[in-house]
């Protein structure tokens, strides 16, 4: 039997979604088979819709296993969550059908990135937000970031270590906002490449305090490459939303498209 | 001279604002003497807005000291938040008329109380939000709240220790919305008795479960009897917002009526 899970998760308590190695933190997937093992009595391995680097938080990541083991849902989420850390939940379990892939059925993923712009550095929502000092202009960020919709090769964005075979991604929606002392990036593609959200983040953030102009953005995709690009932005601000699967799976509405 | 700062804190760092003894975590107000202190080379007391209870967080809180020391507001600012732990920061500081005083120049103070209402508890949010797993219809307990505005005696949201000399208080604003599986409180007042928001959150949501009418506050408030309320709901999901002061202080915006 083939089941999916909703699992929300505090990026900082772990090395990532997989890790390097069995030193320093856990990794979210190691604590969640973890978990899952102990509630089927058996060997339990996940696959998830996007991996998340060390730092990053999701609201509702979405993994497949499959277990011969038979649990109601509600064994699925309250009992694994009560073998969970405070650090990762369960939020929803449903049966699926043997076809589901919970990373290669996903036609969307969504992200947010949320950053307190203020001289001085956040205290209270430190560990979901990152911090920039120089005022940024919100609009002139969200202007200059409509230059990235559609399928574009993101090689700009992309990181040394990513290992995709090709950068064509297909960038759906970007929407830049502020809210008093808040802004938000919140962005959707087909599928991101490594470091693509906080590489795009950190060149909008050079537009936003002016010392590129809205332009930059587009002249930056157009030239492939990383090395003129923003620095990489840090990873607490950044929350993977959730993947969008297409409505046949059955999947609860959150993540269907 | 005087000066007026607005403080936020991460509750959950500390025993409260002031504290019942040097064993266990620092108290808010010991971290920032001692930060304020060190950049004015001189012993400083501060006196609060508003003292919050352990665990109870603020996003602007506000405090005034005196001293002899002549810093600029960015050695106030950047200069104490850099002697602070992560969990406190100095948000503003401003030079004030010796009248001034914190707590009795506040006309009112607001609070926010979040919760999430699913059947699994949060990972994500959990440093600033309680958890809820009955189901809440938000707009009765909107409409119960609606009964504690104006000049009441708030006995029955007082806990035993409260050492304030009479129960009178003017309530002057109560929202309860719902947004996804998020519920929030935000209540305005002169001033509150201690517990008194949790208190209120506690029995607003004995009413949102079902498990009491929406006339319950009413017939609560009227009783004046704490034993009969809800219980106190748990520290982690209050926020003080701010206090706010009259426009003649000349104190930021964000805490002027």
């Amino acid at each position: 039997m083939r089941y999916a899970l909703g699992v929300e998760y505090d990026g900082g308590a772990f090395q990532g979604w997989q890790g390097l190695g069995p030193s320093g933190p856990p990794t979210v997937q190691a604590t969640l088979e973890r978990a899952l093992s102990s509630v089927a009595d058996q060997e339990i391995t996940v696959s998830c819709a996007g991996r998340t680097d060390a730092g990053v938080h999701a609201e509702c990541q979405v993994v497949h296993f499959d277990s011969t083991a038979e649990r109601d849902p509600r064994a699925w989420t309250l009992g694994v969550t009560g073998r969970l850390p405070p650090t990762v939940c369960v939020r929803w379990c449903v049966p699926v059908d043997a076809g589901f892939h919970a990373r290669f059925s996903a036609r969307a993923r969504r992200y947010r990135y949320t950053l307190v712009n203020r001289p001085v550095r956040p205290a209270l929502y430190r560990a979901t937000m990152a911090w920039e000092r120089r005022p940024l202009d919100a609009d002139a960020m969200h202007r200059a970031a409509q230059a990235l919709l559609g399928e574009n090769d993101f090689s700009a964005f992309r990181t040394v270590h990513c290992q995709a075979p090709h950068a064509r991604r297909n960038l759906q929606d970007i929407q830049v906002r502020r809210s008093g002392e808040t802004v938000t990036i919140e962005v959707q593609a087909n599928a991101f490449l490594h470091h693509m959200v906080r590489n795009i983040v950190g060149s909008l953030l050079e537009v936003g305090a002016g010392a590129q102009d809205e332009g930059w953005i587009a002249r930056l995709l157009a030239g492939r490459d990383r090395t003129l690009a923003g620095p990489t932005a840090p990873p607490q601000g950044l929350v993977f939303l959730r993947p969008l699967y297409p409505a046949e799976w059955g999947l609860p509405e959150e993540v269907t498209l």
